[in-house]
């Protein structure tokens, strides 16, 4: 079952799944391999403030995942985990109710990954259309790394190690959770047992954000993104080259909003939404310079940026604190995925002491 | 470098290793499947008996490697584990000195198989011959499981945790230890460390002891073995069906000693060469009945299995002190495989705490 989620705005990022309960265990998680940027705003961490206030989520930071496909630049990786930590933070994801961990430092997820790994052909997950299209995207072919290959498995332990129910995710990454269902059933059928749990998607009825030079998504790789780490200059020089409407090259010429990124921005951050339906009325008739309108989307950006980025100074300012709240969360997602190999390991019948 | 080692008959399983030395870590053990036999015994027990006077030795008892191509068939290796557990005591591995472990309790090893895994591609894999056999025998194709496709990383990852020197293998593992080799020097270049030890093999001059059909390999599945734990009796009926000379009809009949696995054995096994020396002329000439050969056999073998299996009996009455045994051993080897984990994680930069 399928259930959707919605987080158009920064302030309705509701979350209407039904199937959630309070028994309910969220994990989500980001790969450390740049700031979060305006697009994982929209995209995750406006739902995952939303969810904190029913249920505690338990929030992985993939550095060992994202390692799979940067294993010649460890530095980006390395470098980023304290970034997406801050962004955490900073937009007020509550490290005491979240559990938020570093991946590498949970061993026992990769044990757990080595015996799910014994029940997926490599057919299996050569079918995956996801690890198909990044395998065409990429250029690997049989060159392919095999921890690449196999992280779709890696994703599966992360999964069933927290008898997660529910996986906040995009479409595209649908058949990655259909594989872990997959694999949990073979798990407990061949070894006769319910330890593993099947989890069910929260999908997001919001897309995604479209990068600043209107592409399909807003990515550090494409150089098209406003960060939350971003200063108020940064905003307003990155707004300001926001492409618009291309044939609005005259103040007085009618504009038009399909296609127009400012005003697609504008729809998602906005807060006076009355005001950004005159505004849209009089653009389209002309008369609107580009740059009110852009003027109008970097205060509104700056006024949701702006307060993240100084709790994110400050929290900087705190390194011991930051490894505290990394440490514990750690130290607690440890505790419950060792648990949870030990039932592994009782079902196989392999477990000693 | 590759040296050899000579151990042709149980009291001269003595290492010509010259590259062996006091700070020299060798790595050994067994996929916990089958009780061990008398091929076990000479093939790698009477080298890790000799060894041990010098050496100390990780011995792995690798239950979740065996679960790579044995994953619905878990009992196999659940139950097997105590048992090549009961031999190593038994035959008098030292438990104080060596460092045995159970593969499946030490968590650690599989996430250095993750950073491995990233290092090597699907096509460098599926080139090792030794997989490439095993993929054909077992008709697996590309129906293989991911899990014993990625076994010898998985290996590596052993060899590397216990910054192992030396591994004693058959010739047919020698693709294993090339491949881990290369993962090392890969590892070392990619992160610019040295953390990682390149191992040497530990050739036997002594390839196989043949079954006792007379087929290549005396294994649990041809069902052609004497287990050490095998009663005196089981013994004397095994060696009495034993294949000899076929020629050799009538007792009078010259018999030959060429693909006789009765002599084979008893160049092996019989403490008396001299006299087995007088025997085989006697044999040859003819007038010497299988009968009394094999019965020579029996005996050197009850002599030399006897005292085993009554250890092992008195070991079985002790579980206590097996759990002991076990659970100090993988203790010792989880802080080693822990300590080397730190490392690579501080060579790749993602170590925290």
């Amino acid at each position: 079952m399928i259930e959707k989620q919605t987080s158009h705005t920064q302030s309705s990022g509701s979350i209407n799944d039904l199937s959630l309960h309070k028994a309910s265990v969220v994990l989500t998680g980001d790969r450390p391999t740049g700031k979060l940027h305006l697009g994982h705003y929209v995209g995750s961490l406006v739902s995952r403030l939303e969810l904190q206030k029913e249920h505690a989520q338990i929030i992985l930071i993939a550095d060992t995942q994202a390692l799979t496909d940067n294993a010649n630049n460890p530095a980006k990786v390395s470098a980023n985990i304290s970034e997406v930590l801050l962004d955490y933070l900073a937009v007020g994801i509550n490290p005491g109710t979240n559990t938020i961990f570093l991946q590498s430092h949970v061993p026992e997820l990769f044990e757990i990954a080595a015996y799910l790994s014994n029940l997926v052909t490599l057919a299996r997950l050569e079918r995956n259309p996801t690890v198909k299209e990044e395998i065409k995207q990429k250029g690997f072919e049989r060159r392919i790394p095999v921890g690449f290959l196999t992280y779709p498995i890696s994703q599966a332990a992360d999964i069933v190690a927290f008898r997660t129910t529910h996986v906040p995710v995009g479409d595209d990454q649908l058949p990655m959770l259909e594989l872990c269902n997959e694999i949990v059933d073979t798990f407990n059928r061949t070894y006769n047992t319910d330890v593993l749990k099947r989890c069910v998607p929260i999908l997001s009825e919001c897309s995604r954000l479209p990068g600043l030079d209107g592409k399909a998504k807003m990515s550090k790789s494409l150089g098209n993104a406003i960060y939350l780490a971003d200063t108020n200059e940064e905003i307003a020089r990155k707004v300001s080259r926001m492409y618009t409407d291309p044939k609005h090259l005259r103040v007085e010429d009618p504009g038009h909003l399909e296609g127009n990124v400012v005003f697609d921005y504008l729809d998602h951050f906005d807060k006076d939404q009355v005001g950004l339906r005159e505004l849209k009325e009089n653009y389209t008739r002309g008369g609107v310079p580009d740059s009110l309108v852009k003027r109008r989307l970097a205060n509104s950006l700056i006024d949701l940026i702006e307060p993240i980025r100084r709790r994110r100074e400050e929290l900087q300012r705190d390194p011991a604190y930051l490894e505290q709240v990394l440490r514990e969360g750690t130290e607690r997602a440890r505790t419950v995925a060792t648990d949870t190999l030990r039932e592994i390991r009782d079902a196989i019948g392999i477990n000693r002491f």
